[in-house]
């Protein structure tokens, strides 16, 4: 398949489809590295978006924040929970401190 | 707006619809801490997430990983960086280390 084809497959990405597409992906690998183990990947790619938030370029910088995202649909694959419905439930109806679709709650509140 | 017309609203829940979600509701509080407070805010919420999968509910655990994804699209708009489109180059095309639509890296191996 080429990219192109690959690429329209995941068009529009939800990410509830891109949840599925890394567990596609790695599920054997997750499976063998549980959740500890992968939490430890998500920090390194954590640290590694910090770093090109520092002095990456703007490709190296989109790809730690992909990888960023990556690592955590893993941990929730492994978790057994569904991201998208998770974001939905605590966004999908606005802030969750205030209520509103923008948001009112004083600066240094959360979120 | 009702809860239930809110959701609809935003279904499907594409990455880029969750970054605009996001920026819409905070994107004025964003711009005023900037990419630094913006990450400690992350690192935050990757503590607590850590702690949920510790020992929280199930709901505890959902709400958590909301909160991971809430700002790493957050620190996403600050930075300027699409986190869809950066997924799908990522990753939209197989895994990053073997091309392959279901990863045959060795397991010691990245990602």
């Amino acid at each position: 398949m080429s990219n192109v084809e690959n690429e329209k497959k995941i068009q529009p990405l939800t990410i509830a489809g891109f949840q599925t597409l890394i567990a596609e992906m790695y599920s054997d690998k997750d499976a063998a590295r549980g959740i500890d183990g992968t939490f430890m990947w998500l920090i390194e790619a954590v640290g590694e978006l910090a770093g090109a938030l520092r002095q990456g370029s703007r490709e190296e910088l989109a790809a730690e924040f992909a990888d960023g995202l990556a690592w955590l649909v893993t941990i929730a694959n492994v978790a057994g929970i569904d991201l998208e419905q998770a974001v939905r439930d605590k966004y999908g109806s606005g802030c969750p401190g205030c209520g509103q679709m923008v948001c009112r709650c004083d600066l240094g509140e959360k979120p």
